[in-house]
């Protein structure tokens, strides 16, 4: 595989910049060498690690990191699994808006499982499964030291892959359906981009509650079998961008009744064929700009149709007071996984394939599954 | 003048649809024939009508109305002032959403002075001056019949074209600066369109209020004219479109905080510069689009920048529960103007030449002040 691995400290180029990322780890005060073969330490880490910004396959390199001390509050987890997510390939090329400064450790959400405590950790033990919640840098890696507060305990009923990804995605449809608008049973939404991850899970949790989703998804080969496959998830209505060149969508509709919330994750054509859904005083949620073209908006739907029009984005909604209830939000989620309500795709890849898995979430490899690395 | 006027029933064409409207203005059950000559009838009145929609120029006619039953809890008015308002414009063009079926009087808002009253009216007296509050269709015309709750008593110490106007353009800056963030003495606020009379009522209430007020004009000949006479009404900061092709905005600001709430009546780029402005979390409210150009939006304001856009509606407004302290806030405006802390242009046009104050309403005269008719 191409990723460089390096050991310990390395001598030249670079060398300065890792000894801050070890020293940033250690967080302790004292200098590692005292410690370094107490109990309280970890084991070495393997690490996926970027000293610049960058394309993410020529910035990132797996290297191994010495042991961290263990301070009495901290937990150590031997990391499972740890997903690839657009905002982590964003964080690293520089190009998102909150991320660590370099070096860094790559990831964003991961789960594990726990492999030694400190001595005040009464909470957690050994063989528990936590993820870090809120999410937190830096997971794309095989040991984490951090404060037990970070962790949050788990059930282990479901695969570890749900557990990985099960908050950055589908916390965010969650909220998405919950923040914006009072919605009830027999209700209505609109979603473009209803193939990834999230639209896959908003399909899922509307229809958990009731709710009738209105689905926009590209023109793109083997359609039908897309659609199907997003009925087959609890989509009420699946349209191609070009189906709904029409001059009156709400006539597509039906009895379901005029959507009050849309989500837009396209931007674009897409982003106005979902205002075109929306109901008198609807709102639409935007979280993400796959066809990277922005919004446009009439001045009459402001005005007359009275739309609203907001923006969605989980790392800020983690800093918000509704955020203390995020762990209750997650476990429900692992719940609904757990009685086989909540699916998506996802492949998983043992970690010394990372490359390659990097390769196919940067779509080198054409349309791919979520990547999830296992430890 | 060239306004066709007709007395009484005409013969031929269009005598059906003048009955009708004549029949729905006199709103008692009983021919008119049986109360003709009692007391209990208005005055002849005299009303800008239009039979179909299209262009005001061409389908609005002068016309004799028939005396109208007052009913006992009616009130007629003398009509002293009602303005056109592009709003008027658009209703009788019939591309606004909310507007009467023709035949139909124009006019939306306006002021009068009691000159009868039913027999079950002790709230009001002839020689009250009075405003259809919420504003109704139907006041460009010499004498109105409605009920007492139609009419709000004002005081009679402003100027009657103040009182013609409060309604309509000045209220909607009040409640466009109170309903969608609370604004504290010191905070500020970033408009477009500042020339217009929202505009101005904007500039001058966030004065009143203590809220900075930075606002975008059009590139036009006699611009520092312009920029002086907004700052004489209390404009923090006035910047010409083209003053603001710069990478930061905000460095231009100074001491003033970053807007939290913008007002935009422009659309097109004009909008871009009001949002660029706005803070993180901020607000842009649309009430006018005078480019008949779309709002265009990046995906990341939304999402990273956090920006909320709505839209006001007054007619909207009008049917909401805060409409019910609608009286109140004309009140205070009107006080505003009766300290002189509000004031805007206007110019005073005789009944009789309704058809030339119409072509400047228009635009056939180039820029001209807000145009009231005076009965």
């Amino acid at each position: 595989m191409a990723l460089l691995r390096s050991v310990g400290v390395k001598a030249g180029k670079g060398s300065s910049s890792f000894f801050s990322l070890t020293r940033r780890l250690v967080h302790g005060a004292q200098p590692l060498s005292v410690r370094a073969f107490s109990s309280a330490v970890s084991p070495p880490s393997k690490a996926v690690v970027y000293e610049l910004h960058g394309s993410p396959d020529t910035v990132t390199k797996l290297i191994d990191l010495p042991p961290v001390e263990i301070k009495e509050s901290d937990v150590c987890v031997k990391m499972l699994a740890a997903p690839i997510n657009p905002s982590d390939i964003n964080r690293i090329e520089g190009v998102y808006p909150v991320r660590p400064p370099p070096p860094a450790i790559g990831g964003y959400e991961g789960v594990g499982e726990v492999h030694s405590v400190g001595s005040a950790v009464t909470a957690l033990s050994p063989g528990d499964w936590v993820i870090p919640s809120p999410p937190s840098f830096g997971t794309w890696q095989t040991y984490i030291v951090k404060n037990q507060n970070v962790w949050h305990k788990i059930n282990k009923d479901v695969p570890i892959e749900y557990a990985a990804t099960i908050t950055v995605n589908p916390l965010t449809a969650l909220r998405m359906l919950e923040d914006y608008i009072t919605l009830n049973s027999g209700d209505a939404i609109v979603q473009n981009g209803a193939t990834s991850m999230v639209g896959k899970c908003v399909i899922q949790i509307a229809q958990s509650r009731g709710i009738h989703n209105i689905n926009i998804v590209r023109d793109r080969a083997g359609i039908d079998e897309v659609k199907e496959k997003l009925k087959k998830l609890g989509a009420d209505e699946v349209y191609t961008e070009s189906q709904l060149e029409v001059k009156n969508v709400k006539s597509l509709l039906g009895d379901i009744p005029e959507p009050s919330l849309g989500f837009n994750c396209v931007g674009g054509n897409s982003a106005s064929l979902v205002l075109k859904f929306l109901r008198q005083g609807g709102t639409m949620v935007t979280y993400g700009g796959m066809s990277k073209k922005p919004i446009t908006v009439s001045t009459s739907s402001f005005i007359f149709k009275d739309l609203s029009l907001r923006g969605f984005w989980l790392q800020k909604w983690m800093t918000t007071d509704k955020a203390g209830e995020s762990r209750k939000m997650i476990d429900r989620l692992l719940g609904l996984v757990r009685d086989g309500k909540l699916i998506y795709d996802m492949e998983i890849v043992p970690f010394d394939n990372f490359k390659t898995a990097l390769d196919k979430a940067l779509g080198k490899l054409g349309s791919q599954p979520k990547q999830v690395i296992i430890f």
